[in-house]
C-alpha cells in the first residue's frame, strides 16, 4: 500500500472517535492522533445527560466507551501531536512530535477551547458549578441561581435560555452596556434577567460545589460576594485551527473551519468535523459530523461510499 | 398556557427521541406521537455496532434506552397516529387517531421505509442476512459472500462499498443492463464485482441465517440457487412524507423533506429530522438532526436558544 494509513484523524474527541469507527467500518486503514489522552472537551463534563442512549454518564466514562469502541477500527496514538501537514495531489504528509507519515486523507477533529476568565476557583470548580455551555449544562441548574459572565450576544442568549429552563439568572458584565443586540437586551430584561454592570468576577468560591462569586465594581472599586449555584462563562470560544490555517483551509469570521454538509473543506484530501467547525457544539452532533466526514473521505482515498 | 404542548414530535425513532431530549432540556413541554411502539427502523437491526459509545447492541435495546431517556423530558404517546396537521400563525392543530391537540410547533421525525422485494424469506431473514443498508450492516459481512439486488446507482455503489469492506459481491439485476451510470458500472467490474443479469430473486433461503437465494432468469425461465451469506436489497427508499405533503412542505425529487442545517422546513412552525430528510440515514446522524431541530424549534414557540 502506498499510504502508511489511508485515513488520519487529528483529535480523539467525540468527532474523532466517531470518524474512526465509520472510516474503519468502511474498510479503510485508520490512525487517530491526539496530543493528550483523548476525550476532547467532553471529559471536563462530570455529567452528560443529553447523549441519547445514556440517561446520565460522566463525560470521562462516555469518552472511555467511545475510545474502546474506536479501538476496534483504528490505531489510536495518544501523546502524539500533529505539527505539520503538507497536502499534495498524491496524499498528505504528516509530521508529528514523534514521526512522519504519508496518508491518503486527513479529518481534522481538533475541537475548540473555551476562553477562560483566568480567576481563582475557575479551574477548581469546572464541572462543579462552573460551565462554558448553557445548552449542555443548563438543565442541571433548573430552579437554581446562576450568573452568566459576558456581554456579547452569546452571553445574553445563554442567559435567556437559562431563564427559560427555570433558572434565576444574573448577567455580570464588565462594562456599563452590552455588546449584544438591543432587542436581545430588552428581551432579557422583560424576562426578568438581572444585570450587574461594570463588574468583573474576581474569584469563584465554594466547597464541593460553587457557592458564590466575588465581584468587583470596576468604577467604584467596591467588592462584594454574590451567592450563586452556577457560573456560566460566556466570553468566547477558540477553535483549534492551527493545522487548518497551515494548509489554507477557509475559516469563517470566528475562525471555525467551513465545511459542506459532509465535512469537506476547500482543500482536497482534508476534511473536518466537530467543534472546530462550529455549529451547535454538542457531543451528538460532533459524532454525526465525524461519521459523515468518514463516509465522504472514501472518495479522497480512491474508494466509494454510498454517500 | 395557550398550547396543549409547546412542541409535538411525530415519530419515536432515533431522531424523535433525541429531539424530545433536547427540547425538554431546553424547557419546552413536549409530546411524542408514534403510530406503533416506537423505535423506528432501528428496531429491525439485530446488531448495531456503529453508534458511538455502544460497541455492540441490538437495535431494540438501543431504542429502549433512548425511549427511557426521552421519557424524562417528554410525554410519549404510542399507538397514536397523527392524521392531520393544520398550521396557522398562532400554532399547529393536530388530529390523531385518538384526540385533538393545539401545539406551538411540530418536528416531523416520520422516517422512511425500505422498498421491499416482496419475496418469500425476505421478512423472515430481515436482520439475519437480509439488509437494506450497506453502510449500516456491511461490516458484519467482511470476508463473506453477499448479493446486492438492484440496478440503480445506489445498488452499484453499495456493491462497490461492500467489496471494499472485503465482501465477495454479486449484483442481481432483473434487466440486461444497469440503470446506474456507466462509470460506476465499469468501476464495479474493475473491482471484481460479478453481475447476474436478467434475473429476479424468487426466494431467500436459510436456517438461522441466510444461506442462499433462489433466482430465476426472466429470459430463459431457468431457476437456480446461489449460496450467499447476505442479501442487500437496494431498490429504493420511501420517505414517510404524507404529513409533510399535507401542509405544503417542499420535498426533493426523491420525496425527502428539504430542511436547512437546523431542521427548518419552508413551513413556519414545522421542522423535520432523521430519515424523512434523507442524507446518510444513520442512527447517529438522525439523533444529531433531532437535537438540532429541537434547538431551532425554540424560536417558533417564542423562546430563545443559543443556536
Amino acid at each position: 500500500m502506498k499510504f502508511d494509513y489511508e485515513v488520519a484523524i487529528v483529535g480523539a474527541g467525540a468527532a474523532g472517535y466517531a470518524a474512526a469507527i465509520y472510516a474503519g467500518r468502511s474498510g479503510a486503514s485508520v490512525v487517530v492522533f491526539d496530543k493528550g489522552m483523548g476525550g476532547g472537551l467532553t471529559i471536563e463534563a462530570p455529567k452528560v445527560e443529553n447523549y441519547p442512549g445514556f440517561k446520565s454518564i460522566s463525560g470521562m466514562e462516555l469518552m472511555e466507551k467511545m475510545k474502546e469502541h474506536a479501538k476496534d477500527y483504528a490505531e489510536l496514538k495518544f501523546g502524539e501531536e500533529v505539527k505539520k501537514l503538507s497536502v499534495s495531489n498524491e496524499g498528505v504528509k504528516i509530521e508529528t512530535t514523534r514521526s512522519k507519515y504519508f496518508v491518503g486523507a486527513v479529518i481534522l477533529c481538533t475541537g475548540s477551547q473555551h476562553r477562560k476568565l483566568g480567576v481563582k476557583g475557575e479551574d477548581e470548580f469546572a464541572g462543579r458549578g462552573v460551565s462554558y455551555c448553557a445548552t449542555c449544562d443548563g438543565f442541571f441548574f433548573k430552579g437554581k441561581k446562576v450568573v452568566v459572565v459576558g456581554g456579547g450576544n452569546s452571553a445574553v442568549i445563554e442567559a435567556i435560555y437559562l431563564k427559560q429552563i427555570g433558572c434565576d439568572v444574573s448577567v455580570i458584565h464588565r462594562r456599563d452596556k452590552l455588546r449584544a443586540e438591543k432587542a436581545l437586551e430588552e428581551e432579557a430584561k422583560e424576562k426578568g434577567i438581572n444585570f450587574i454592570w461594570n463588574s468583573i468576577v474576581e474569584e469563584i468560591i465554594g466547597d464541593d460545589f460553587v457557592k458564590a462569586v466575588k465581584i468587583k465594581n470596576v468604577k467604584t472599586g467596591e467588592e462584594k460576594v454574590i451567592a450563586t449555584d452556577g457560573v456560566f462563562i460566556s466570553i468566547g470560544e477558540e477553535p483549534q485551527n492551527e493545522l487548518a490555517k497551515q494548509v489554507g483551509i477557509k475559516l469563517d469570521e470566528n475562525g471555525y473551519i467551513i465545511t459542506d454538509e459532509m465535512g469537506r473543506t476547500n482543500v482536497k484530501r482534508v476534511f473536518a468535523a466537530g467543534d472546530v467547525t462550529g455549529g451547535v457544539r454538542q457531543i451528538i452532533t460532533a459524532c454525526a459530523e465525524g461519521a459523515k466526514a468518514a463516509l465522504a473521505v472514501m472518495e479522497a482515498i480512491g474508494k466509494t461510499s454510498p454517500f
